[in-house]
């Protein structure tokens, strides 16, 4: 009746054809050719074709009358319950040493599933020097890759001790980290503080620029944020909550989620930290990213609570170490299912390309595991102009999680869908069965040491992951899987 | 292909029915009893149906032959073109009879077109009695009154002294105001601060915690800011173009402004008034219309540069006082062309209702007049939670706004409609030859001086403003209305 098609800014508005292709990319080219929008989903045949996991996936459902099918169902609703009521609140700031269970004076944590000294990526191994150079282990990157070489330095997933970190997710024992309470369920759990984005020692680059903010982090910011945090904790569910309202995902793109946390953590700060106070706003007010580090230990926080619940196929960690994306489920104890980590489909930096780039990197996938980040796009429009597609397509991605999620956030809603919750606990068997895997947004890094970041995309879960955890399911119940 | 119907949240997203209403509000509602969407816009017979009228308007249209069609086209494409490269940046905040040009020691600005004392509604009046209190010109609301009676107060439209105040818009001699300089133009524009949601003096009240929340302004919350602006100037345009992404609309939703707004000049203000910063900062932090003051006055500076021009049908003002709703265009010089006020249609505090609503006030709406507010509703879906409606009739007012507005705004786009710039720069003869009459969202005061905010909504400028403003137009051309 009004409105002018001729005007329309976008096919999603004018009636034109939007699709989500699912599966073989070469389908979605004549739409776009068309001027229609289409959103690209991963997709694999249900179950790989797999007769035996398509039986064994058969005796997983929820199913009153079967004991594996009741228990599955009873510990989905636990976990779901446990990841719908977390309440992550940040709490402090201490150094890693100090706050982080186990550990020790020589640990270094990195992103991801296990992985080796000698198997670590380019940016990984470019971070853990810049972290020997700034802990004093070595005086210069040559001495710290021998001290690695020759095993004096242990490393160990950040996931391991309740901890998460951005890309190479590099923590060192003298680095302040976040420190985030699950006040429903007692549990903690830490981040490192963000840099910003570009040449950054979490994208590998290590060079004085990059140290010399990281002292500052222990020696001020650290502390400032510290006696800020202990004096006036910061309710994390309600943040967040609200930095989707504001056109945030919480993993990508947290302008919202800064804005707020200066604006709500402001006066605490000047008040605990009245001298260092004004450097410390400036350099939060210039790092639009700085809330990701929150966001991720909020939701590594709601997730570990949902853990270790027998027979439960809730996903509760997914991260890539830059070699290998690993996910752990509930119902399987401390086990990582692991497949090759694939190269994030994006935008690259002036100057940089696909050939540039790393394989996906990091903990931040903690967000899409906790329904938010990728899996909250339609939330981010904007989030477009920094990772690629249309805001069609941000719109797509959130629904097809629909599919593969047990529950909608009753905390987090999306104003562009009517304010429905965002898809929230990611089912292993809806993955498995639907061969729709879950995406995740995401930066990109350099593929060598001492680079920094040169881009931003959107990568998928490897689906062997998911096939790989319902069987160790499914051995885990003593359901031998059926001929 | 995916996406599951059955799960829709919006029927916007599943292709259910979506409608805009034009004119007749009966017909909407079989629209709605059947579960469609249907936003509701004002409409009236194109020229009134009035022979004269429409015949004026054929006069008046672009059209490079005729010299009066020649000369309303090269006079609107200046207005737009200084509307768009308006740039206001937020430079000081001083007391009002500092800074704005003929603000006398005994003037107390008002909201909308002119008014007198006695024609003024409750919550103007009870402004007027908060203010004469807060200079001290009277000691009790009844001395107040008979000061005011008798007539020893010079009341003169915000407007007509380069200022925007929302609601009342009073503006007495000592309080702060926000400086807001077109440095693209080099005029300015004033506004007084934002006290808060609820029971202001802005909405009519007067209690001593409201005049003692002002005396905390004069004495420190507008010196503090007057010195961390004079240090460190905020570009609104950029600023409203950030709140635009996330969010806000910058008229009755302004959570995103407010938050950069204070994230931006925290470090100044923590270096400009270290004693003043912590309060300062609590103040802001819990004042989510904070930022609202500093976008009126933008859109006053912005707008200001537009007008004066002979032969524009650019509106330049929409404005109104509680009693009548008035505009100023272009092309017209000072001449107020009003009707009367209606009463917003909106959501209401509980307690409260339409019977209690005062009509329509505030200078707010110079934000729509500059292509934000209502006009971009549709970045601002989370707003229809505050003034009722759904996400599809945010975007639904928006796209029937670009009938009446003669560009685009290449500052401000809109992420839910493809980055699509606000409709920006309402042209008179649209309105006009559509029917089709601004909206506005704004808040809603009760009707009874000393009272307060009591719902917010939306509401739309009278058909008739723009009738008379294009008749005037048309004698100034010298244009007899033919027969």
């Amino acid at each position: 009746m009004t409105g002018d098609p001729a005007r329309g800014p976008s096919t999603l508005l004018t009636g034109g054809v939007r699709a989500v292709n699912i599966g073989l990319a070469g389908f979605a080219e004549p739409i776009r050719t068309h001027g229609g929008a289409c959103a690209q989903v991963e997709w694999r045949p249900p179950a790989e074709g797999d007769r035996a996991l398509g039986l064994l996936l058969a005796r997983l459902e929820d199913d009153p009358d079967d004991p594996f099918g009741a228990q599955v169902a009873r510990a989905n609703a636990e976990a779901v319950r446990r990841i719908v009521e977390g309440r992550p609140v940040a709490v402090d700031v201490r150094t890693a040493v100090e706050a982080i269970p186990g550990m020790g004076a020589r640990t270094l944590l990195h992103a991801g599933p296990p992985i080796t000294w000698e198997r670590m990526c380019g940016p990984m191994r470019g971070a853990a020097i810049g972290a020997m150079l700034l802990e004093g282990w070595a005086a210069t990157p040559a001495e710290a890759e021998a001290l690695a070489d020759r095993g004096a330095v242990e490393f160990a997933p950040c996931h391991e001790h309740a901890t998460v970190g951005p890309m190479a997710g590099i923590v060192s024992p003298s680095m302040p980290v976040i420190v985030v309470e699950n006040q429903a369920f007692g549990n903690r759990a830490f981040s490192n503080l963000n840099e910003g984005i570009g040449k950054m020692l979490r994208y590998g680059a290590y060079d004085e620029a990059v140290l010399e903010r990281l002292r500052w982090f222990a020696a001020t910011l650290g502390p400032a944020l510290g006696r800020t945090l202990r004096a006036s904790p910061v309710d994390l569910r309600d943040l967040t909550a609200r930095a989707l309202q504001m056109g945030d995902e919480c993993h990508n793109r947290n302008v919202a989620g800064t804005s707020i946390l200066i604006r709500t953590i402001a006066p605490a700060l000047v008040r605990a930290a009245p001298d260092d106070a004004a450097a410390a706003l400036e350099f939060m007010r210039g790092n639009d990213h700085f809330y990701l580090n929150f966001s991720m230990a909020a939701c590594k926080a709601t997730l570990d609570a949902a853990h270790g619940i027998d027979g439960s196929t809730v996903v509760t960690a997914m991260a890539r170490n830059g070699v290998e994306f690993g996910i752990r489920v509930g119902g399987t104890g401390g086990a990582w299912f692991t497949a090759p980590a694939g190269v994030p489909d994006g935008l690259y930096f002036p100057g940089y390309g696909a050939q540039d780039a790393n394989p996906d990197i990091g903990d931040s996938a903690i967000t899409e595991t906790c329904g938010i980040g990728g899996f909250a796009m339609a939330a981010a429009p904007a989030i477009v102009r920094f990772i690629g597609g249309t805001p069609a397509d941000a719109i797509a991605y959130t629904r097809a999680m629909y599919r593969i999620t047990l529950t909608r956030s009753q905390a987090y809603g999306i104003p562009s869908l009517g304010f429905a919750g965002t898809p929230t606990a990611i089912d292993v068997r809806r993955v498995v069965e639907s061969g729709v895997v879950p995406i995740i947004d995401t930066g990109i890094a350099h593929r060598l040491p001492g680079m920094g970041q040169i881009g931003a995309g959107i990568t998928a879960a490897p689906y062997g992951c998911f096939t790989a955890a319902l069987r160790a399911l499914g051995r885990r119940l003593g359901l031998e899987e059926a001929a």
